[in-house]
């Protein structure tokens, strides 16, 4: 048993486990940035609550809410400058991965002076801001990975920031900020969640308890699919979710992502496809090409799901994301050869070629 | 949905891990105290190979060998006045539960001017030693948690300092090093284990993440229940207990122990019984109680087990206990008296009175 785990974000959840929380961000310091999107944590009330708490114990703010979808290097920048001027003592980031990934590589900038050539190397120093989180999807897994995804416009995809210091410090899930997502991003990201899970069963650094944790998830994901289609979450269903989203991000925080991952960044970066539907469209095509060359271990995951076919994915997933775009096949040609030099391609314990790659996308979304 | 969980230390596992991640000693320092008892680290092989790691990279040390079973609070502070003449950098503890228990009390004491009277407090400020730690028994979790619980002859049982800043920095799991243990050793450190996943069930704390670990270390402990009354185990099952033992530890690093703790604590501390035995003779008078008191919780457990009655933890835990001890009366009330007051009696979900304690003791030990 090879076993590796590292997990140092504590997790704390419930309703209203901000604001009763009060004294955690205290202990981080005096000045915080807090760093979201354009609007949604002024909608769903997390920004409110975040401030309330901040507020019960003296800790001051400023607001920098200009992470957009698919964060940008530039952004993560703009945000550290933002923070070094300001002072903080640490990052408060809320929402889904967006800015919860800038918030990761603020809090990084803001201690080291890392030029853009040297940002995805793996070689920091020791500092980093303390992090508070507050993920407002049920998806992302952010909240409890050591990962910054940042889009490089150079390489034409999503490059990752990978280091044990991007751990948040502590991440608050309350589920009642995601009952005010649409149902499609509420889909999006639950299937985010679950290809998060699946990867993690299938990467070369599963372990049995990365695999209870998959199984887990990925059970109560399922275990929401009718309302989900539906849209007749109950409250209990939200939390089970965002509970399994977290799950997820604490597998893949051990295993990383694989080839789903991999192939779905081109989607998102040229066709603006949301990552977590991109992640969903190639999923199913690539459990039927993990059956065949893999059996054993498509029928390990099938059996911890309950499931007695690859095709029960597609049952799953279909309906749910329903029309599928259509891309040329000299697009998907070029995918597959940006996708075939992924990191997390190798990450798999089912390798594909190029040739491979090109037809999953084929059969995905001909 | 409440969930709280912070679980800091990196887990390493896997045959010679020890050996195999020498750069993880000295990115922790240059030199270090190896803490252990007076001779099972020596035997089983796991001082050498912390040894060879530490001369590989270059890490120097000092051994401090003195550590008895149960270990007192004047060991901690032997162990931490050597720590600091020898001017460790960090501790590394080798052993069962005493030496990683009384390692963390030398971590904090060799940083931190404590008093005694102070020492249980659970008021500390920020200073430790690192701490890397390599179970050599598959009982204790203490690898995984924030606990140092040491004897304190002035209280008359086992006291516990437990903080955050106690969870080790990484934990090296090598079940080769369980292989030499003795049959008895091997049943009272597996049923120990057992104590702390279903004792985590029972707590107030008990949440959805240590109720999955729990249940899936159990079921481990439980499918080598027959080679552990045999004294057959396999390699095999000697990882999977050791990897049981080690949820263990992450469940009551997260819910506390409850009733079963407290009360074993009288017959080590008066009676010299075996600390994991002590636990497996009251577990199954104490499930019997929960399972009239609160039978939902009971159910819950039973089904989480694929159990049908609370008669099953007598199945598994009596043939492998053997003869029980018999103990006058007085002696038992002197214990529920002692035990009533415990902390960890107020966090299980089933409260007990004196009177209960002392009935249970009796149904264990007549």
């Amino acid at each position: 048993m090879n076993l590796q785990f590292l997990m140092p974000t504590r997790v704390v959840s419930g309703p209203d486990c901000v604001r009763k929380n009060a004294p955690v961000f205290s202990a981080l310091g005096k000045r915080a940035l807090i760093v979201t999107g354009a609007r949604s944590a002024k909608e769903n009330g997390s920004l409110a609550d975040l401030e309330a708490a901040f507020s019960s114990v003296g800790v001051e703010w400023r607001l920098y809410d200009r992470v957009m979808s698919n964060p940008t290097i530039a952004c993560a920048y703009e945000g550290a400058a933002l923070a070094k001027s300001y002072g903080a003592d640490f990052v408060a980031a809320i929402g889904g991965g967006s800015p919860m990934d800038a918030g990761k590589a603020i809090a990084l900038l803001a201690c080291q002076d890392i030029s853009e050539e040297n940002l995805f190397s793996g070689n920091y120093g020791k500092q980093v801001l303390p992090m508070a989180f507050i993920p407002t999807t049920a998806g992302t897994g952010s909240e409890v990975t050591q990962y910054s995804i940042l889009t490089s416009d150079k390489a034409k995809t999503k490059l990752s920031i990978a280091a044990p210091l991007l751990f948040p410090t502590v991440s608050f899930l309350d589920a009642r900020y995601t009952r005010s997502l649409s149902r499609v991003t509420t889909i999006n990201t639950a299937v985010d969640a679950f290809s998060h899970l699946f990867e993690g069963m299938l990467s070369v650094r599963a372990n049995p308890l990365t695999d209870l944790m998959a199984r887990e998830g990925m059970l109560r994901i399922l275990a929401c699919g009718d309302r989900l289609l539906a849209d007749s979450l109950t409250a209990e269903d939200r939390e089970s979710l965002l509970y399994a989203s977290t799950l997820g991000g604490m597998v893949i925080a051990q295993t990383g992502t694989t080839a789903v991952h991999a192939m779905g960044y081109s989607l998102t970066y040229f066709r603006h496809i949301d990552h977590g539907r991109a992640n969903g469209l190639l999923l199913p095509a690539f459990f039927r090409f993990v059956e065949q060359k893999d059996p054993e271990l498509a029928a390990s995951v099938l059996s911890s799901l309950g499931w007695d076919c690859s095709g029960r994915a597609d049952k799953f997933l279909v309906p749910l994301l329903g029309q599928r775009e259509s891309i040329p096949d000299k697009e998907l040609r070029q995918y597959a050869s940006i996708a075939v030099k992924a990191g997390n391609i190798k990450n798999c314990r089912v390798i594909l070629t190029e040739e491979e790659i090109y037809q999953m996308y084929r059969s995905s979304l001909k």
